[in-house]
């Protein structure tokens, strides 16, 4: 006989369509469901409860239909949007979890969520930090800025490191670890304020204003006279071809992201990609889901860059499920001043 | 009191005036000039008699004028053209070579060429091969395809390579070094003649001729279901374009040059770059004389392969200095078959 099973409703935000172009809140919705907090006898899945959800940028090329099946799946239109949060568990049928646990991984855009496969899950070591940063410094973009800079870039003491969207959820730690390591850095963002934070508050040597730059290209070679050996890429388009001319030798382009393109019909083309030859530059693109097993090395050591404050974070909260769609619209607007996320519940 | 010395005609062939957009045989003059055929006293120089001299793609890139240096120096005109070559020496001041000695590296378009420094001369260790492969399989586009194919593209067994200008002085290399190493293997070419070379000569799976196909992405789907595991770039733009598509996840470009741009005053521009992302591929530039180190172990092994026709190695030979300008535009027009030198003295 089936034990008795507890039900509760369940807000969530689902796919309305597939999109095209630019992302508009309509293409997503608030519904109403219901979620039922046991995990079935027998399974080994675990019932969580969200309390922050993450908003990162990859998330729209999820909602584009691919003829060919990108890296991750197409969202569906109807189910319920997932991406990275952070959960307690509620009921667990697997000897790894058990109520009570604090746990990030991916997770549905909703307040109670089945997950199938909980081996995916990351436990929480530093629950005497914020809670929040699991979804960014301590999380999925702080593994990215990790290993996109010290295993795709190799720094080296000196070196010149550019870094664009800088005070996103990525981009300011790439620069801070990039001081750490003794690093030259300069960091572009779209507005007056971000540009203040990344010289004030994260210690880039130097930031400028991309808006208010019409000559890229010449506005690069200002801020870096010698040229650039590293470049953290998180947008594309007209700014790697700015950048391309700038780069010193044996450059190298760590490929994060391209924010900039992902809500054109047709990207930004780029003409200066000869210089990989004549410079002899190696362009990389990453996955993080590639290094999730340095994640736990990664998690005790930037915990203590942390409590030491040599490594701060900034992070952009919205309050509520509801709020979701428009905080995801943030961050293709530029209207997010660092890490953009959501709180589902406090606990 | 100063040594008698002998003074020679010199014919060679300088740059006219720095070039703009597509390359023309006005660009260039053959002229008279004199050599002396002694090394002047207490110097370290060699004066070499010119035999062969290759006729490479990245000459043009040296005759545009470049605000900021390039990687190699510019030309300048009403001076002789410079590249590599086969050479025999007639004197030397240096303790390495003596009067006889063949050797290859970079030398005059000229009857006679005064070397100040020999050190970035080759020995020619195997006199028993065709001394013209100097200029081409066991010379620098040797070196080329050797390091691009293993050292910058990290080949497996198994996988899957595009080469494009495949039939040209680098390409029928790497496409042979692929199927040494155990990689399905295709190559575009521009007329069927090359293709032909290619399936038929020089071992490669499949090959096609670009111009023939007006969808290249749908093209390259159509001979790599798959996708392409490894893409040796000797053209760029609109090729580069539509592999990009076809990468398979972890993929690697071997930027070895981009002809088909340098005689653009603006290059063709790329909108995929975007899979560098998603498919976290590695584009990589490489210069060979970074690893200039390893030629005589290189040369050592080609020879091998060539000795055994594991590797075979066609080329287009030109008779003669006064053709050395016309020899140079058939890189650019496409009417080289295989590796395109000029004779200037068969010994």
């Amino acid at each position: 006989m089936a034990a008795a099973t507890t039900t509760v409703s369940n807000k969530r935000v689902i796919l309305k369509r597939y999109v095209t172009g630019a992302l508009s809140e309509d293409d997503m919705e608030v519904v109403m469901a219901e979620a039922t907090l046991d995990v079935p006898i027998g399974s080994k899945a675990v019932v969580v409860k969200n309390l922050y959800v993450s908003c990162d940028p990859y998330m729209r090329n999820r909602m584009t239909h691919h003829e060919v099946p990108s890296y991750v799946p197409d969202f569906v239109p109807g189910e319920v949007l997932a991406n990275f949060g952070v959960s307690k568990v509620i009921s667990s049928g697997h000897p790894d979890f058990k109520a009570g646990d604090l746990v990030w991984g991916i997770t549905g855009w909703e307040e109670y969520t089945v997950i199938n496969n909980p081996e995916s899950l990351f436990h929480i070591n530093h629950p005497e930090l914020p809670l929040t940063y699991y979804t960014g410094v301590l999380g999925m973009p702080g593994l990215t800025a990790y290993v996109g800079f010290f295993e795709v870039s190799k720094p080296k003491k000196g070196e010149y490191v550019f870094v664009s969207a800088a005070s996103g959820a990525v981009g300011q730690i790439v620069g801070q670890l990039a001081k750490i390591t003794g690093c030259y850095v300069v960091g572009s963002a779209g507005s007056d304020e971000k540009v203040n934070l990344l010289k004030t508050k994260f210690g880039f040597d130097d930031a400028f204003n991309y808006k208010e730059e019409p000559n890229l290209e010449g506005a690069l070679r200002r801020f870096f006279p010698k040229g650039i050996d590293i470049y953290f890429e998180n947008v594309g388009g007209k700014t790697l071809d700015a950048v391309l001319p700038n780069m010193r030798l044996g450059g190298r382009i760590a490929a994060c992201g391209m924010i900039s393109q992902y809500n054109l019909e047709q990207p930004e083309r780029v003409g200066n990609l000869f210089y990989i030859v004549t410079k002899h530059l190696r362009m990389e693109g990453f996955l993080v889901f590639n290094y999730y097993d340095m994640y736990y090395r990664f998690e005790k050591e930037m915990a203590e860059y942390l409590k030491e404050r040599k490594v701060t974070y900034v992070e952009d909260i919205v309050e509520g499920i509801d709020s979701a769609p428009s905080a995801l619209l943030k961050l293709f607007t530029g209207h997010n001043v660092g890490k953009q996320l959501v709180t589902i519940a406090h606990e």
